[in-house]
């Protein structure tokens, strides 16, 4: 598995000085500098791997995202002790890593992986009370677009039992690994096969909740997914 | 999207105490407490993001892994800072998340996702370099099982390029959601659809390197990833 190209170093050179923060010193090739590309990982994903500092302990945590503009929005109950955390301003780092291949080369050291990876740093803000029907219906249509407009409107219990956060998008990185095979010289005369296997996520076949009522069909939301595989 | 069910819970609850440290508080039906548990979700993925602190910034990184025993094995170059921080027995999280569906429910509130997600906290410790080889054959296998075998050994300058580390599996916590839709009862009478939308990911049509040779057919690795799908 070649060292140099894995996700391991996605990316490698971590922070000392504000600004320098987030340049990639290795493979800067990999690197992308545009918040186009920025936008297009973020928009590509759906959950984060979220990172804090607890009592000296770093935790990653999984959490369902969806960018608002210049925005990450999270979000967790009230109750949560990690939501609390987040609300008060504790320095996070959300990654986003999509996988979409396999780099099979002739050899390990230089075999690896396509992927598309972005991080932000910064602290979250907790959202005002009036933002929050608007930002848990963007949270909602960002893993099914167009659900929120099929389903009610959330109820005030609801809302008050949520809380929602944002991220800046200021401080980020994005890294993408879309290229050919790169072995060594010496070993093109080999028998050795060369090749990208790509990776496909997809949505499979709705299936009905079990109490759900015969003439209830499958959404449009859920139909795009499902057709738009 | 409900708040209780989201992968931004998992685990909701952070540790405080060592011998608190990873039980989970909410959603405790979601914890999975054999070492069976653990080795499924970690066999299943290949990819980690790994949080480290940096000076006081949280950072997740994501990197190759593979299981090995009792112990996670992870690697990259001898050059990286990432890499001698962990050598250097830095605390980190390594969490694994495989997300299996979408819990498309009545309400937004209630809606989430199926995933299966781990945790592992620890330090790592840096192989010595008579097991390196054998561990990076295992990282090898572990993205495209048997392909180890199909490849040149690595060479020495390779193998000293490479640090390889152990994180061993003895903190961690085990979370999956792989369950019904739960409505709230005063919506079952509604006319909204609720179901299970799996997300499926699967090795897509390998495609050779431009440079390979025509008579080198997909090796027996690369077809058994593809026919597995």
């Amino acid at each position: 598995m070649a060292t140099n190209e894995m996700p391991g170093t996605v990316p490698p050179e971590l922070p000392t000085r504000p600004d320098d923060a987030l340049r990639v010193r290795r493979l800067a090739d990999k690197q992308r500098h545009g918040r186009a590309a920025l936008d297009a990982v973020l928009d590509a994903g759906s959950v984060a791997h979220v990172a804090i500092v607890d009592d000296g302990q770093p935790l990653a945590i999984p959490m369902a995202y969806v960018r608002d503009g210049d925005r990450l929005l999270l979000h967790g109950s009230t109750g949560s002790r990690l939501l609390r955390q987040l609300a008060a301003g504790t320095p996070v780092c959300a990654t986003i890593t999509l996988l979409d291949g396999l780099v099979v080369a002739r050899s390990a050291f230089e075999s690896s992986m396509h992927y598309r990876s972005a991080m932000v740093l910064g602290s979250c803000e907790v959202l005002a009370v009036d933002e929050r029907e608007a930002a848990l219906e963007r949270l909602t249509d960002g893993l099914i677009p167009g659900r929120a407009a099929e389903v009610r409107p959330s109820t005030r219990r609801e809302l008050a039992a949520t809380s929602v956060l944002s991220l800046p998008l200021q401080r980020w990185s994005v890294k993408v690994s879309d290229g050919e095979v790169e072995d060594d010289e010496s070993d093109l005369d080999g028998d050795a096969w060369a090749g990208i296997v790509p990776i496909e996520v997809r949505h499979g076949r709705p299936r009905p909740a079990a109490d759900l009522r015969a003439d209830i069909e499958v959404p449009a939301s859920v139909r795009a997914l499902v057709d738009g595989r």
